[in-house]
C-alpha cells in the first residue's frame, strides 16, 4: 500500500484532528501506522508519550488521579487499546482505493505531504496536522493561500456584517490576497462572495467531504469557487459535517493563513473558535467593530478589549497587518483640510472677534480678540483679501458668502 | 482689590487658558498680576521663564532661530510687552465689581482656588489653570465631579450615536457617576439628558459666559441642568462662544473628570481634542465603537486603534476603567449555556452519529462516532434519559422534541 493510499485510508480511519493518530503516523508513517492498527498493537513508543503527555479526549473532565503508578499504566493502555479498537473498526469499513476512484471521479485531487500543492503553513498544526485534503477547483491551493486572509464570522449576520465582509472579501481580493472561508451561510458566504466578484481566489475549507455540498443552499455558490478558487476537505468523501468537524475544520481556516479577521460574531461563536486556533497557531488577528446596540458584534469588541485582536476597519488595514512590514501600510484616516485651518492663531483670533452684521471697529476688535492694533490691521487687511471679511461704515464684518469652515 | 474680584478681573483681562498669565498669577498672585499690568511691567522673573520655555502663541510656526542673544531677548520682551499692552487695554474696560453683582443677580456664583466648592484636579493645568470659575446650578462641583466621566463626540452625530450617548448618560448616571460634558448638539445634549432622565447628576462646561445660553435651543436642557446639576464657565458673564474658546473649554471637561469617553467623532472633530486633553492629563480615555461603514465612528476607531482609547461597549465596562481597581469590575460578556454543551465529548460525538429518521443499531454508532462499543451502549442510555434520542425499530434516532441545541 503506498503513502497515497494510507493516508487516504487514515482519512477514514480517524477522525480530523486526532492527535493521537498524528503521533503515531509521524513515529511509523502511514503504512506502518495502518499495519499496527489491524494487528492490534499498541506501539511501545505512542505509549510513552501517550502517558507522558496524560492525554485525555479533548475538553472531557481530568479524571481523579491514579493511585498507583501501575493503575497509572493500566489506564493509560486501556485508553489506547479502546482508540485502536476503534480505529480498527473503521480500518475494516475503509476502502480507500474505491475513495481516490470515486474522487477522480466527480473532479476531487487528493493532496498530500509532500506534494507541491501542499500547503506547508500545515506543519504548523503539529500532530494535529491532516493527513491529506482532498481539493476540488481550478485554482492551486498553495498559492491561493501565500498571501491570504481568513474572513469569518457568524452564520446569523446582521445585514451589516453580510455587506462588511462582502467590502473585505472584494478589497482584499482586489489586492491580491486570497480570501478564506468556511462556505457558511452569514459572514463566510459574503466573504466568498465578495472575493469572487472581483475575480479574486477563494478557498472554502469544508468540515464535510468535498463531493457534499454544505450547505446545500450553496451549490451555486460552490460551483463559482471551484472555477474561480477551490474547495478543501480533510474528511473522507461523503462524510458530513457534525458539530467536531466544524471546531476542527476552523484551526486548518486559522493554519491556511497569515491572520484571521472576525467580521461578526456573538459572545458564543463558531468565529470565536476559529479566532482561537489563529492565536495558538501565532497568526494575526483581527476583528472588526459594530455597533455596541448588536449582539452580533459583541464577540469581536470582546476580542479587542482582550487586546487579543486588533481592531480592523478597512481592507487596507488588514494587509496592513498581515503583510510585509512597512510594505503594506494602510493610510492614516483623515479629514478634509479646511481654508479657515490655514489661517496663523491670531488671524483667526481676530476672524472670531469680526461681528456678523454690525461692523467694528480695529481698537474694538483689538481688545474683543485680545492682540495689539498693529496685529489688527495687519490680519484684517489678510481677512478681507481672503474674503472671510468687508469692510462696512462702522468698522469690519464677516462676509455672508466667506469659504466654508467646520 | 480683594482676591476674589482680583480673579474675576483677570476673567476679563486674559483669554481662558492663557498660560503666560497663568504663569504670572503663580508667580505674584493675582492682585500684583493686576498692579503690574496696569502699570505696563515685565516681571523679570516671568521674562525668564518666557525666555527659557521659548513661548509661543499655540500652534504658530516656530520663528527663524535669533541670530544673536541680543536679539533673542529683544524678540521676547516685544512679544510679552505686545500681550502686557493687550492685558492692559483689556484691564480698562473690565469692571469686575459690576460683575460680581451680575453674577449674583442672575443667580451665577464665583467659585476661585481655595473654595471648598473648588475641584482642586484642576490644578493639574498648571498654568493653563482658570483663574476662577462661574457657577450656576443647584449640584455641588466638586462633590458631582468626584466620581465624574467626561461623555463627549460629534455634534453631527448619527442615532446610533445619540442613542448610546444616552444609554451611557443613564447608565453612568444610575450608578452614582456625575456626567460632564459641553452642553452641545449631538452627543453632548443627548449624553445629559440621559443623566437627567434617572435623576442624576450632571455637568456642562460652556464655551461662553454662564448666563449666556448656547447653543440656544438648549435653554431647556440648561435650565435643567441648573436644576439637578451645574453650568461651569471660566469666561465672563455675557462672553461668547469662539472656536478657540471650545478648543480651550475642552481641557476643564478633561480635567475635571476620571476618563472621557467618545462616544461618536469623525476624524476630525472637537471630541478628538477633548480625547488629547484627557491624555495630556493622564486620565482614562475610552471610545464607544461602532458601524465601520460610518464617518462618525472613524475618529472612535483610530483611538481604539492607536491604542490610545480603550474599546467601551457598556457603563459598567466604562466605570471599571475609571472605578477603584477591583471594585467596580464589569461583567465578562456571557453567552447561553445549552444544555447540549452540558455532555462530555464523547458522548457528544454519538450524538452527532445518531441518524434523524432511519435509526442505527450501537455497532454502526461504534463506527460513524470513532468510539467503542461499550461507550456507545452508556451514552445512548443517557442521551435517550436526557431526551435527546429514542428508541425505534432498527435502533436508536433523534427525537423530534429533543433539547433545543445551537
Amino acid at each position: 500500500m503506498d503513502d497515497r493510499l494510507a493516508r487516504a485510508t487514515l482519512m477514514r480511519v480517524a477522525e480530523p484532528g486526532d492527535t493521537v493518530m498524528g503521533r503515531l503516523v509521524a513515529l511509523r508513517g502511514p503504512q506502518t501506522a495502518i499495519t499496527q492498527i489491524r494487528a492490534g498493537i499498541a506501539d511501545p513508543e505512542l505509549v510513552r508519550w501517550f502517558a507522558t503527555v496524560h492525554h485525555r479526549p479533548t475538553g472531557s473532565q481530568r479524571p481523579r488521579p491514579p493511585s498507583s503508578p501501575d493503575e497509572r499504566r493500566a489506564r493509560v493502555t486501556t485508553r489506547l487499546d479502546r482508540m485502536i479498537t476503534t480505529w480498527a473498526a473503521r480500518l475494516e469499513t475503509a476502502d480507500a482505493a474505491r475513495d481516490l476512484t470515486d474522487g477522480e471521479r466527480v473532479g476531487a485531487r487528493l493532496v498530500t505531504p509532500g506534494d507541491p500543492e501542499w500547503p506547508t503553513q500545515l506543519d504548523d498544526l503539529g500532530d494535529g496536522r491532516p493527513h491529506a485534503l482532498w481539493l476540488h477547483g481550478d485554482a492551486d491551493l498553495r498559492f491561493s493561500c501565500l498571501r491570504s486572509v481568513a474572513v469569518v464570522g457568524s452564520r446569523a449576520a446582521t445585514p451589516y456584517g453580510t455587506h462588511v465582509a462582502a467590502e473585505f472579501g472584494a478589497g482584499l481580493g482586489g489586492r491580491g490576497w486570497g480570501v478564506v472561508s468556511g462556505g457558511a451561510y452569514g459572514i463566510d458566504g459574503a466573504a466568498h462572495r465578495g472575493a469572487l466578484a472581483c475575480g479574486a481566489v477563494t478557498v472554502v475549507v469544508l468540515a464535510c467531504g468535498a463531493d457534499v455540498a454544505y450547505p446545500s443552499a450553496h451549490q451555486q455558490l460552490f460551483a463559482a469557487v471551484r472555477a474561480h478558487g477551490v474547495l478543501v476537505s480533510e474528511c473522507p468523501l461523503g462524510a458530513h459535517p457534525t458539530r467536531l468537524r466544524f471546531l476542527v475544520r476552523n484551526r486548518l481556516i486559522a493554519a491556511l493563513t497569515r491572520g484571521t479577521l472576525v467580521v461578526e460574531a456573538a459572545v458564543r461563536s463558531g468565529a470565536l473558535n476559529t479566532a482561537g486556533h489563529a492565536v495558538t497557531l501565532n497568526r494575526h488577528l483581527a476583528a472588526v467593530p459594530g455597533p455596541v446596540t448588536s449582539d452580533t458584534s459583541a464577540g469581536c469588541h470582546r476580542l479587542i478589549r482582550q487586546g487579543r485582536a486588533t481592531c480592523v476597519t478597512t481592507p487596507e488595514e488588514m494587509i496592513e497587518l498581515v503583510g510585509a512590514m512597512g510594505a503594506d501600510l494602510a493610510p492614516e484616516p483623515r479629514g478634509p483640510v479646511l481654508p479657515r485651518d490655514l489661517l496663523d492663531p491670531q488671524t483667526r483670533r481676530v476672524l472670531e472677534a469680526v461681528p456678523a452684521r454690525a461692523g467694528a471697529g480695529p481698537a474694538t476688535l483689538a481688545v474683543a480678540a485680545g492682540v495689539d492694533l498693529e496685529t489688527v490691521l495687519s490680519c484684517v487687511g489678510y481677512l478681507a483679501a481672503a474674503g472671510y471679511i468687508e469692510r462696512v461704515s462702522k468698522g469690519w464684518r464677516l462676509r455672508v458668502h466667506r469659504p466654508a469652515g467646520d
